[in-house]
């Protein structure tokens, strides 16, 4: 919760549910790796929180775009975003989407396939590519699983393709997972790619770049490490893996420039026992899965909440969304307590959700309206 | 796929993708539900497909509506729904919306816990009320938990409750799980049920209504039974339970009236493997998990799907959405086939999609507009 964020709950009441984004905040996050990571450029990943002026703010500040759609293109462009800075950054793209982008001037683009590739040398003829490769990690919170990437022998023979159809074979990526919280893994995928991006020399295929994804996390309840100890580990493993002649580097966090710099304010629509013996409260609040909660799916991301009773005798409870969905459940496994005199119509503040929330929200399921965003 | 969704994709060039609703189809569902069930009253599920043509078409042919919200209420009365017949069925409602909803006519409310009693008592006087009971049912598809819904117990003291309170104690409501398979839930469901409404007749509390809520299913994969067999099971369950002096009876299908009214068509935006030696590819159509296929979480409905290339030899694939988000994946441990000459750009056709879809759809996450219906 920022102090920002505080005193705007103090002095304005919101309808809610609503998510109140401090840009001052998301601007301390970028300005922070950049000062920790000077040598990677910045493309910020514009799915984690696709605020006009959430993307304005950090085109002010110099940020680049990670984009995942003809749509996020369109989105950062109309906020005065150069062709030059934004990467078509999803693997799985329609032709159509591609010449329409290598149409207004993009020329980076991330592909995993031949398929793909295929595409590409058509619509977008010289434009740089850089192949994701699968890395295989760990200590992810948010699962990531093998729906991007191929494998570095595929990644070799792709990149050679890509030379050969007249693209320019820019670099590797690959992901260690959102909300990555051991920082070893850099390590461990930096030293496959490097092995790669050495290989593809001895084939004639001189790479200039290596994307390090995102994975960089946002505090939800576990304590997560500081972005200088990640820049750190990032550094680290670079230099141990290319030595002091180091490619390009590009990063695209999405979470960890968003998810801090946001906070819910929700409010209490219900308290209540299933039997007068049951030991826990269910509460329901006027935000669930699907207005915009949709990573608490399997309860993979595990929010903070608080209330103005924190602090005061709590006990267990389970806590769902307003929805006749039984699937609309955030936390039943998960232990949480909530304060014991809670009641209906308090308010409630989900912390760090400035990210993958709004854009989840369902246009209208249940009559309900998708979540808003106030920037402040 | 019904005959006529089939000749429109074939005369139109619809952008994909696109849920294509068949009107008579729902007609259809719901004359042989009402044919079926004679004594049921039907109020038509909202939330299952919000599409004005399909709240227009059930009103004309006569249905009740069930809703979870003063969006759906207000969309309702648009289409010249009386608030005589619209059931505001969800338990977990803010206070304000059921005092709007009184004030626009709506008496008839579902409950299941004393904090929601003292708001109706508070701003809905008189209104006739309905406790949702847990009943404990295997055989569903999409699963319920105990989100809704108290113990008998508690539903007892709270209809005596509810009779002090000014209200008026109008019945019972259970839900046997969404995507119901087994006929034999409804008896034991009514067993309890019935149970409780003549204790309650002990205590000077006479209920007149059972509601026997949704359940009934849309056929995926798996065969199901036809509506003529759910309907004889739940008056055979009726009358042995309460014999010839039967109550009020209401029911709520929403999976039922437009789930095999609807085809979702899709597209084929890429076709790869992530390695060379991979036996299985990935599909990538241009829907998803975030784009209104919600449901298929944790692989949890199964859908079937239709290309113009069936027949034809076919191989083990992934099924996965467009965007960059690692979780959008619709079937991987569910075994899938697709031909093995499926090609990006082909069209893919998703069946029995009516309903749990468009509403379902995110706002824009990645970028990507919200799933479109074209009602026909």
């Amino acid at each position: 919760m920022t102090d920002r964020i505080l005193n705007y709950l103090k002095e304005n009441d919101v309808e809610t549910p609503v998510l109140i984004m401090d840009l001052d905040a998301v601007e301390q996050n970028f300005r922070q790796l950049r000062d920790y990571l000077p040598l990677a450029r910045i493309f910020y990943a514009v799915k984690a929180n696709p605020a006009p002026q959430v993307v304005d703010r950090l085109f002010n500040l110099g940020s680049s775009f990670d984009t995942a759609s003809r749509g996020e293109i369109e989105l950062c462009m109309s906020q005065g975003v150069k062709a030059a800075d934004i990467s078509f950054g999803n693997t799985i793209k329609k032709e159509k989407d591609i010449a329409w982008a290598y149409g207004k001037g993009v020329r980076l683009f991330a592909f995993d396939s031949e398929a793909e590739l295929q595409k590409l040398a058509k619509v977008a003829p010289g434009a740089r590519v850089f192949c994701r490769v699968l890395v295989d990690c760990g200590g992810a919170e948010w699962p990531l699983s093998k729906k991007f990437g191929c494998s570095p022998e595929m990644a070799r023979d792709l990149l050679i393709k890509a030379k050969k159809a007249g693209l320019d074979p820019y670099g590797l990526s690959f992901h260690v997972g959102s909300q990555q919280t051991d920082l070893e893994q850099w390590d461990r995928a930096l030293g496959r790619t490097s092995q790669l991006f050495f290989a593809l020399q001895e084939d004639g295929v001189e790479l200039k770049m290596i994307n390090l994804g995102g994975g960089l996390p946002a505090r939800y309840r576990s304590e997560v490490a500081g972005v200088k100890e990640y820049a750190l580990a990032i550094m680290r493993a670079m230099t141990k893996h290319f030595g002091n002649d180091l490619p390009e580097m590009i990063i695209e966090p999405g979470r960890s420039m968003v998810g801090d710099a946001g906070v819910i304010q929700s409010e209490v629509v219900l308290i209540s026992k299933k039997d007068a013996a049951d030991k826990k409260r269910w509460v329901y609040l006027d935000i669930g899965k699907f207005g915009g909660m949709a990573e608490t799916m399997d309860e993979a991301i595990k929010y903070r909440f608080r209330t103005k009773l924190d602090g005061r005798k709590s006990g267990p409870v389970i806590i769902a969304g307003p929805t006749c969905d039984s699937a609309d459940i955030l936390y039943e496994k998960t232990e949480y307590k909530m304060p014991m005199e809670l009641k209906v119509g308090d308010k409630v503040e989900i912390l760090a959700t400035g990210a993958y929330t709004s854009s989840y929200s369902s246009v209208n399921f249940n009559g309900f309206a998708p979540l808003k965003t106030v920037c402040i």
